[in-house]
Formats: structure tokens, C-alpha cells, sequence
């Protein structure tokens, strides 16, 4: 009987830029967790040997279904390669899927990050929503887009164009959505108010400032919110999601941020859709990914 | 064996703003076909005996096997109702795919009129793109978005912002993809070049003196194009499609028009498509029209 039990469990990976969350998933839950660094200086060979590590210590004594991994970047879906990944700019062309396969002998997939996260969220609102979007406001700004319960493969929102000649992006174009709507972007923006006393300003303190009443936070958040109504409603106008769930770290800003963004996104849709804060949070990415097998391409 | 032969015929319409047209179609071709004019001032009623009459006068002597009716704006797609066009103002949930049905008992299908130029192209490139955008460029701006061969209903590309706080748009807000890149959005676009003797020019009118060399209408073009592009770009990155075809009054300027485009798309995607001019041009929203059955949706 128990290991009956035990072969429903699957390890979910989400690999950002600085962290590798891992968890062991049964019935959408977790059940267990765990946090590792990675490396920007991680080439294919280094980083390959430091996931096999992470992932045999944290399954030993496991009976393991399957394995997905989210990871931000370009994708080859069908290969299961990695083609490029901002967060990790030595990785090239790595055929991820294929390696961590061969290695475990445990069937494994390979999906944007973002992608898991829409993933997490449809099965986590237990496929309520047909049509869902979610935006992760980070460092980077991914999204991850259902439509008709299909998923829309590597969508890269974040590098569409919010504000002609704006500010630089971390991809060497200027003023896309992320380069307004990541953190970096949220400091630029802070600037505007700030003038001199910026240095060591983050968005969480903005939020802290904010919560406080400072003005200067409050007006960061209005116009970062604004920037945001924008972006929501160039997907909701291309794509009449049912809802919309924010998250990344951004996203903790929870109701002092809808509260600015729902008034200027009013304005500017012809169908306002629901829009939340993620409650799976950073573990939206893990359910997703062992949730991928179960979901068909647009 | 006549009878049998004709049983193939299927009726197109596409009804714009100031005209219909409307296509007797065999095996992927327009075997007859007319133009006819509609009102701005037309409301449910008015329009729905017009269109009948001229369907009347149109299909009699032929056996017609289903009608497929495209019309910009916003459609209910399961319930076959126009819920608003921007175009003809006065019809409001107009049930049009019953009332046809009903008078004629054929098989009728309504869809959006970008939708069908997106299936009608489709079609004509004997479906070798699975991931295809068609634009139309004329007085209102539409898209038809097809991924992984599925039809992505209501896409709104036009109303999608493009420049913040830009060019007023027809649907009230500002700065719209369509506010820009449709035939007003042109002159006002021209504006900046033209100075005082603007009055009587249209997009036509510009396409005519660039072709002569004359730098305001080549300055005007080029602008429009980095607008266009920056637009295409979005959706390239968003949707990843293998080709982009180009329709509508403005997309006439072909090669003069894509001249400009390409190097400002170049610089603003991870992958370029391919980006053409229909050679269906008007036809591919009858064509579209009388496919749609075959298509499933997102």
C-alpha cells in the first residue's frame, strides 16, 4: 500500500534567476520544500551538475512519478531544450529535459516559468477559469497565458513594447513592459519622486514607505499602477481572460496596488475581468510544472 | 450530377463600414461576386432587411449549402450575436446568424470580419502556417490571430494601446494600436510633415506622391511604419507566428510600406516572421467566411 501512495508523488523545480525553489507535490500539495541558490555564472556543464545534486539529495528515500521544471527563458517545447534564459546568460541550447531523463530515469518536462505558474493557478482554482492569465511582477515580468483551457506557449508579454523610446530593458530594447514593471522598473520610476535619497530604496520599502502614508511611495505606486493598467489592458483587450492573478514580489503590494490599478484599468478595456493577487504565491510555479503532461498546447 | 456539383456552393459575405461584399465560393475560389453599400444610420431591423434582400437577390438559381457572414465587431460566437459594431453604431445584439438561418434555412455562421481574413488566408496558403496574423489596415485596424492552427476569437489588436495618451481613437480612448495605423491615424501622422495643405489628402493620395519622391509622403510612410512596427512587434512577440500578412486600403503601399518595417522589426524581436501583403486582399474575409466551420477555436 504505500508505495501505492507513494507513486503519485512528482517534484516540481522552478529555476529563477537567483533562487531554485523545489518541492515535492501530491494532490496539488506540497509536501515538502526546499530553497537553492543558482549562479549567474552557471554554464551548461555547471549548472546541470548543481540541479543533478539539488534534485538527488532532496528525492532520496522518494518513489517519483515525474519531474517538471520551470525555468525562465526561450524554449524549444518539443525538444525540451532551453534555448536561451535572461537569468542565466551562459546557458545555451541546453537540452535539459533529455539530461535530467536520462539521469533519474524518471519521466521529465521541461516549461517557461511562467507558463508554470498559469498552470499552477488553473488547477489550483480547479479549472474554474477557461481563460486565465498570470502576469509574475519580479525582477523580470513574466506572463503565462490559457486561453480555452489551452496554454499559449513561451508568450514573452514582458518584452512587448509598453512605452515607445522609454526606458532601457534588461533584453537591449527600449521601454518594455518589464523595463517599467519589474523592480528595476519601479525604482525608475520611484526616481521621478525621490530625487536624491534613492540608493538603497526596493520595492518592498516603497511598500513599507507607502503603508505609512509617505506620499512619495504612494505616487510610485499610482504611477507604477498606471504602467500596469496599461499592459493588463493591452492582454485583456487580445485576450478577454475571466481573471488575471498577479504575482512575484511586486504582487505583495496586495490591495494598495489593485486599488490604483483598477480605476485607470476601467478606463480602458471594453470587459474588465477579475483581477487578483496569486494565493499559491511562489509555489504556483512548482504545481504547474508537474501539472504540465496534463495540459495541451494552444 | 448538376445538382450535385452546385451542392458545394457556399455563400461569403463581409460586411465593413461602408461596404458588403458578398461571394458565391467553390472549392476555395469566388465564382461570383458583388459589391453592395451599407449606412452608418442602419439599426437592427433596417440592416437585417437590406442584407436579406441582398442575399435574396444574390444566391437565387444557386444552390448554396451554408452562408458564413463576417462583420467588425464584437461578437457572442456560440450564440452567433453581434453584440456591437464599431462601424454601424446603431445595431446592439443583433441575433444575426438566427435571422439569416431562419429566412433562408441554410446553415449560417457569423464570425468577425478580421477572424475571417485570418481562415480565409489560411486556406489560400493550403494551411501550411499553423501560427498566422493577418492585420488589416484600413479605416479601422483588425487582426486575425490563428495559433497552432486555432482561431483566437475577438483578438481586439486595434484598441490595444499604443502610444500612452496618444492620438484619440474612434472608441474613445487614447492612443490605440488603431488610432495610429488606420487611415485617419495616417493623415493625422501626415499632420507633422504637411503643414497647412492637408485637407483633401488620404493614405491613397500619400501612396501616390511617394511613389513620385515626395519627401513629406515618404517621411509620413516611414513614420507609419516605425508605428506598425513597433504594433507588429508585440504581437510577434506574444503570439511567435511564422508569417504575417498584411490587408486593408493602406497595405496597397506594399513593397514601399514593408521597406520601411522590416529594419525597425528587426531590431524589436527575438525572431522575425515572415511579413507579406495579402494576395487575396478583399476576398480573404468571403473566403474566411465560408471556412469557418472548419475551424475550431482556441
Amino acid at each position: 500500500m504505500r508505495k501505492k501512495d507513494q507513486s503519485k508523488i512528482s517534484l516540481g523545480i522552478d529555476i529563477g534567476g537567483t533562487n531554485i525553489k523545489i518541492g515535492l507535490v501530491k494532490d496539488n500539495k506540497i509536501i515538502k520544500k526546499g530553497y537553492f541558490k543558482t549562479e549567474k555564472d552557471f554554464d551548461n556543464q555547471s549548472f546541470t551538475n548543481h540541479l543533478i545534486k539539488i534534485i538527488e539529495k532532496f528525492i532520496a528515500g522518494y518513489k517519483i512519478d515525474k519531474i517538471g521544471i520551470g525555468i525562465a527563458g526561450y524554449l524549444l517545447y518539443q525538444k525540451g531544450i532551453l534555448k536561451f534564459s535572461p537569468n542565466l546568460p551562459k546557458l545555451k541550447n541546453l537540452p535539459l529535459k533529455r539530461i535530467v531523463e536520462r539521469y533519474f530515469q524518471i519521466e521529465t518536462f521541461l516549461l517557461n516559468d511562467a507558463d508554470a505558474m498559469a498552470i499552477g493557478e488553473y488547477f489550483y482554482h480547479h479549472k474554474r477559469y477557461k481563460n486565465l492569465i498570470t502576469i509574475t511582477l519580479g525582477t523580470g515580468v513574466g506572463s503565462g497565458i490559457i486561453v480555452n483551457d489551452k496554454l499559449l506557449y513561451n508568450s514573452e508579454f514582458g518584452h512587448t513594447l509598453l512605452i515607445p523610446d522609454g526606458y532601457l530593458c534588461s533584453c537591449g530594447k527600449r521601454g518594455c513592459v518589464e523595463s517599467y514593471l519589474g523592480s528595476y522598473g519601479m525604482l525608475k520610476i520611484a526616481r521621478n519622486f525621490y530625487k536624491k535619497e534613492i540608493e538603497d530604496l526596493t520595492p518592498k520599502k516603497i511598500y513599507e514607505k507607502a503603508k505609512k502614508k509617505d506620499k512619495r511611495a504612494l505616487k510610485t505606486i499610482e504611477k507604477y499602477s498606471y504602467y500596469l493598467a496599461i499592459a493588463l489592458s493591452n492582454l485583456i483587450n487580445l485576450f478577454n481572460p475571466e481573471i488575471i492573478i498577479l504575482n512575484g514580489g511586486i504582487s505583495n503590494m496586495g490591495n494598495l496596488l489593485l486599488k490604483f490599478v483598477k480605476p485607470f484599468l476601467k478606463e480602458k478595456v471594453f470587459f474588465l475581468p477579475k483581477i487578483k493577487i496569486s494565493n499559491l504565491k511562489t509555489l504556483a510555479g512548482i504545481i504547474g510544472a508537474v501539472n504540465f503532461s496534463k495540459f495541451s498546447r494552444l
